[in-house]
């Protein structure tokens, strides 16, 4: 199942996908046909912290013999990123894949341990949107094409064998980086958290669609260009270990939202470097989860 | 004014103190008996978010001829967190004071720009509390005393003069630390966000107490044994710059919380290192803001 947050007719609302992916169920307004009540909160942050009842309450609507009269065709409605405001940062694991630690440094720079940094709240855009381009704050402003896991259920010291029950489900993220602040000052923190500089969506996958979350191709193009290629089973640390290294004395949280990395490739690891510039589309294809896409302002 | 989160007979209540500190105004309950009305929300961080209104709003419920009945003594109070729940990360500057970086490495490791981690809001714990030892996960436990700012007003490109115009108030933040981890990941988020690793408070003053908050004195005690002894005025980076830095791109936001960096004097800096351990009491004092004491498990 995809869940989606979206506008229609000016109201935003949580979704889900039919399964021809051209038509949104509005929860919200298909459930008080049903049955007269609001059962599901407005937000998908909140859906996802109803635990367990939320699905459940959802493939009962979907069983309704009267559903089908609420599906709404894709034009009619804008998808935002799934879940538009984080309750928190969003955890980002840095250098994943060892070809892109190697591009922006050397074999050295493989971590042994898992490194991770965050993106703040404000940082969250949807699909199709645009990037600020941020000029006169960055010259260099780059993409990482990543899949990121939302957490589903609450956790602290959480094992690798059972850290996959912890997830609700897979989105895209694109980690827009201005490199030069991202060295300047060191900590990866500034150069991360420009407004607009996550985008995110289109939409949430639920983990029962993907069999292997560690087996994904992943690309990203700009204006067409292949620019990274890479399979999730390239990770260094693989989801189960991310979660579980995460969870050390750390509670996550629903709604929790991490990105594992990005495979070789962004703009900064040619020579020379391939940074964005205004107009440029950059798209973003995970395997069994969809492309994120968005364009750099002008 | 300081303002508190507290607990009061049972109940989660924004309150404010009388000027002997002996005495908390419940900011609800007072102006439900006053107009009938309930006009603040029940958390510190959305009275802030409410803007100038706010302070009004209060200053006209202590004008009220018949407040002083509603302050309910200290000894019937519990105080929290003043924001015990925060809407993102917490902003952290690392290596704010020159002496602290040094003594964490050398002369070299003295940052030209401002250096930003974060610490997750689960982080979050209040005055009086129980910090988690965290032991099996961590043997280097450590404090680090820090005045921290809490911003009022959305902003983004907020120049230097007019950057405390954007402050709310002030409160005291222990960043503890768990050095190991620190070091072993690379990027701080994770050694900076064990659960209970960032106790707050012990309320949040309001900007127009301080005359000047880049030169209040600040010392860290653990069991009574001074280890940080220093002034804010020693700040590489005032605040006024970590406020224009940090909003350069990114939107600041009412109830962000920055952390300004500790000075000389934590654990790791002595030889051999003073670690913390079960039971130790570590008690931070900001000038005119107050003691923030927090006690290690056993």
């Amino acid at each position: 199942m995809k869940f989606v947050t979206a506008e229609i007719k000016g109201i935003t609302t949580v979704g889900v996908l039919d399964s021809t992916g051209e038509n949104v169920l509005p929860l919200n307004a298909a459930e008080q046909c049903r049955s007269g009540e609001k059962i599901f909160p407005d937000t998908l942050l909140e859906c996802i912290q109803m635990g367990d009842s939320f699905l459940e309450k959802v493939n009962s609507l979907i069983d309704w013999e009267d559903v089908n009269s609420f599906y709404i065709p894709m034009s009619d409605v804008r998808l935002l990123a799934p879940i538009p405001r984080p309750a928190k940062n969003i955890f980002c694991v840095g250098k994943n894949y060892a070809d892109h630690a190697i591009e922006l440094g050397s074999a050295a720079d493989i971590p042994e341990h898992v490194m991770v940094f965050t993106k703040a709240p404000t940082t969250v855009t949807g699909p199709d949107t645009e990037v600020q381009n941020h000029s006169g704050i960055t010259n260099q402003l780059d993409y990482e094409g990543e899949l990121a896991v939302v957490i589903g259920k609450e956790g602290q010291g959480i094992s690798r064998e059972n850290a996959l029950e912890y997830v609700f489900g897979y989105t895209i993220i694109n980690d827009i980086t201005a490199r030069d602040l991202q060295e300047r000052h060191k900590q990866y923190f500034i150069g991360k958290s420009l407004d607009t500089s996550c985008p995110m969506g289109p939409w949430l996958v639920h983990k029962n669609e993907l069999e292997n979350p560690g087996n994904l191709k992943i690309q990203t193009r700009v204006n067409g260009e292949i620019r990274q290629e890479s399979s999730t089973n390239k990770f260094i640390f693989p989801i189960e270990e991310i979660i579980s290294v995460l969870s050390k004395g750390m509670t996550l949280e629903p709604g929790d939202i991490i990105a594992t990395g990005t495979p070789a490739g962004v703009g900064k690891g040619f020579k020379p470097p391939k940074y964005l510039s205004g107009g440029d589309v950059i798209e973003i294809t995970v395997e069994g989860v969809g492309i994120l896409r968005n364009t750099i302002s002008k």
